[in-house]
């Protein structure tokens, strides 16, 4: 029987203020079991940025990276984020590996192709060394990944961590029972946006398409949910989205086939 | 009989220029057997804080780490000279791994405490994880380790690529046969300081004390000098004091008991 690994995504609101972060932590810490963490950090990059006189360029959501703003988020997001987030969880007890997809070539893309949109240095992932990644896990270590990756020929490029965190369950699916967890704002996939106990707690591939059509899931929520029935399909046993709040319980939206 | 580790030292200027960087790794590459590479970042931190309107301060050639600079070489050491180190080497076909002190708690420090100077937040090394790094190893992974430490209190702190680099090989010199190489701008230490060609093949522990009287060791090549004495006190084989683009050919200065 596969050993259970849980994964973890947490936005950059969360892990940017030390209070957040150490519930975050904290509760992180409470999950039993074989786990990975992996990070944004947005919020930070576009403040680094500000203060240096670079602009922010976002098209859905997605940050255009060009040279000037690849080192802010190289910086901010392997540097600032993931050594501040490392040095917590040891001083928690866990023994945390921060890592970028060049380390240990744990996460090597491909420079997006250029379309209607130039998006600049940004990855998209094509192979997770899921060997090195269990390796680690085996001896007790718990991978931290920022949303970087390199393309092998000796480039770092931005990598939304949503996809981080999608291509390192798929790639670790068949080693392990992978509970991929999502955590944004809200406690879960709401009914009506406004109210926060309108969580929806199971979320079909049947009900999808009715819940877009009618409107319920619409906007950042529909690729992110989309990404969840990916990672089912390639074998990941469980997604749940929920609030970094709601960690400690689980409690959440379960998509499920 | 112990395997051989090189551990090699370059210093900011090195590293942070894309042509010097490109020769130094090449030419790192082609040091063979084991091997783990420390550097600065020196240069890039202040010119980093410069642009974010933050003064860096330095005594004796130290930096003092205020919060705002410990975020600054955060970034800097930790995230964009660290991984574009690791990018580039994992181009060349080598299993790089960058690390502060902090991942996989593979070197923990103390905060130095507070005498004559306020230094801030810089890190004196009192732990070396050798297990781990020595576990890297084994596999075929390269450790990168940035000049970062961690205090297993949840900080990371600031700490001297030099001292990281002695304080590494000390602690691995009982797992293996440690060269430790000390790279800087000049072909070694001079005996003539504006004759490049005036190199100092050898210097003992007998040697020393006379080369400083008479002047011709000064500044900060004394306390270079004087930890690579200690290294070998603690059971380092060798400390070869040279230039980067003198990596392929190892010559320079040796250091010896």
């Amino acid at each position: 029987m596969k050993q259970s690994l849980v994964i973890v995504k947490v936005g950059g609101k969360i892990v940017e203020e030390p209070q957040t972060l150490e519930r975050l932590l904290s509760d992180f810490k409470s999950i039993p079991g074989n786990k990975m963490l992996v990070h944004g950090g947005g919020r930070s990059a576009t403040a680094l940025a500000a203060k240096l006189g670079i602009e922010s360029k976002m098209v859905d959501g997605r940050r255009i990276t060009d040279a000037d703003m690849l080192d802010v988020v190289t910086m901010v997001y392997g540097g600032l984020v993931n050594k501040n987030i490392v040095a917590r969880l040891q001083a928690l007890d866990i023994n945390a590996v921060g890592m970028t997809g060049a380390d240990c070539n744990v996460m090597l893309s491909d420079k997006r192709p250029v379309k209607d949109i130039d998006y600049g240095f940004v990855g998209d992932v094509k192979a997770v060394n899921s060997q090195l990644l269990s390796g680690l896990i085996e001896q007790g270590i718990v991978p931290v990944l920022a949303p970087l990756t390199h393309d092998g020929k000796g480039h770092i490029l931005n990598t939304n961590a949503d996809t981080i965190a999608g291509e390192a369950a798929k790639a670790l699916a068949s080693l392990y029972k992978v509970t991929l967890i999502y955590c944004f704002e809200k406690p879960g996939v709401l009914l009506n946006e406004n109210d926060d106990n309108s969580v929806i707690p199971y979320i079909s591939y049947y009900d999808f398409p009715r819940l877009v059509h009618d409107g319920t899931i619409s906007g950042g929520m529909i690729p992110k949910i989309q990404n969840a029935f990916n990672a089912l399909q390639a074998g990941v046993s469980s997604v749940l989205i929920t609030q970094a709040e709601a960690l400690d319980k689980l409690t959440g939206t379960t998509i499920a086939l």
